[in-house]
């Protein structure tokens, strides 16, 4: 009986143990699969697009511009994981705002107001964002969103 | 007589040299009881926020991020604080202009049209701003208010 | 004994538990201390200084601009800061090695060569960095190092 | 005879039409490849860099944090592969000369002197660049050497 206690109170500890080297971030494996699933997601619809994907101090981690994409998406999904790392939510929430007559937003440094920045959290703690930019920006996050599905 | 109209020639000529050689700024111990004051107000309600806190010359004297504030304030902190010495105007005046149609502002460098950044004269000149962001713009604007008001 | 076993397993998965929410960054209030101890070893030899303090993605936590300060030193200050946190070392280290006739050192974006700039690490993680301007280089490291006792 | 020249102006027509309409560049496929060779070769060594591919124009196709890696290097890995393609040699080549005392190039916009960026060519043609920063800049060019072998 008392080993049985002892061995609850060891998994425990172990299990705290390797939990407190384990603080929330995303990993490079992590962000490699969230692009293999943006990427599948862009090809079912022959979308070419740009995936940027940023940890939580907005330092990129990963990013991939498939064939065909115009340049200026490269800083624009980058821009929109920014966004979304910087002020913690989605660029559609900006693109909302400025919709609804809320064009002051625009003079915000960092604020992009178009779709397809979405933020990610781990235990409530922002943890990095995904961008997306090359097709219209509701396609961008949907591309966006399959690829957060993965993770 | 001729005495009386030196000494007063005296006086003219001290008293400008005295103002040429003074003028207004503000120092870091102004800028230090102007943060505590704002940072103590945005305590009261739980708020987080950046405090920017620029010269003259829009130079910034001091920063303050308060734990938990997401990363996008400081930059929209330090922008704010730097369109109100830019222009000598709260940045309130621009996000009035804004809602009013006058979007056209959106396009100049360096002004901001959200509240929160607010000029600091003293003897009317311009000797620098606060900047606040974090929480919605018009509570930001209530901590800048509160800051100032230790000055 | 077998209490005695079942304590000691408590209190490490207890202390695990706490860790485990507990992730190494830096805090305002710490920022705050080094940031006083830094300004007071300053102020005992009349130097003027700018303080920065980053957080572990290189963002602004808190920055001083000590009176009569040239204005340039701000954005040392904040770049030596910043090359600490990237590069994970002193910016000394950097400077040593340009003495040693390693120019090229020069090339690398955020790479600052000049002592004054020390990452601040907890349990082995980088978790942000100071950086000062306004004295000599060696100076300006004595103030960095003052202020990080003060941690 | 006549049908000869005829024959012959097609071929050469065709020809440059053909070469006209194709310019050897390099696709995301290829991309991934080099980035997976040199990722491989990385963690042999248990060494944590960021690899980044540029297309001919400058502008990103892949970019890879490894865990661990510091920071600062997604900006490094980046410029040397910029300065390898804006200059259509390996930054080696600058490296070397600034050792011999050509301090000069550290004045050039975009050079960067330190080993680990190398151009790619097709056909005689400069098609992109890989850039690596992490470890030692010679293991840096060990890394980019060993993800060009895989194209």
């Amino acid at each position: 009986m008392k080993y049985c206690f002892l061995l609850i109170f060891l998994f425990l500890s172990l299990n705290s143990f390797a939990q407190n080297h384990t603080q929330p971030h995303l990993n490079l494996d992590e962000a490699k699969r969230i692009a293999d699933a943006a990427e599948a997601r862009a090809k079912q619809d022959n979308w070419n697009v740009v995936i940027a994907i940023l940890d939580g101090g907005g330092h990129l981690i990963l990013l991939r511009k498939m064939d065909g994409t115009q340049i200026g998406s490269v800083d624009v999904a980058h821009a929109k994981a920014k966004s979304a790392v910087y002020f913690k939510r989605p660029t559609k929430v900006f693109e909302d705002a400025v919709n609804e007559g809320n064009t002051r937003i625009l003079s915000l440094p960092n604020a992009v107001a178009v779709e397809g920045g979405i933020p990610i959290f781990k235990d409530g703690i922002c943890v990095g964002a995904i961008g997306i930019s090359g097709v219209t920006s509701s396609q961008d996050a949907i591309i966006a969103e399959a690829g957060l599905k993965a993770l």
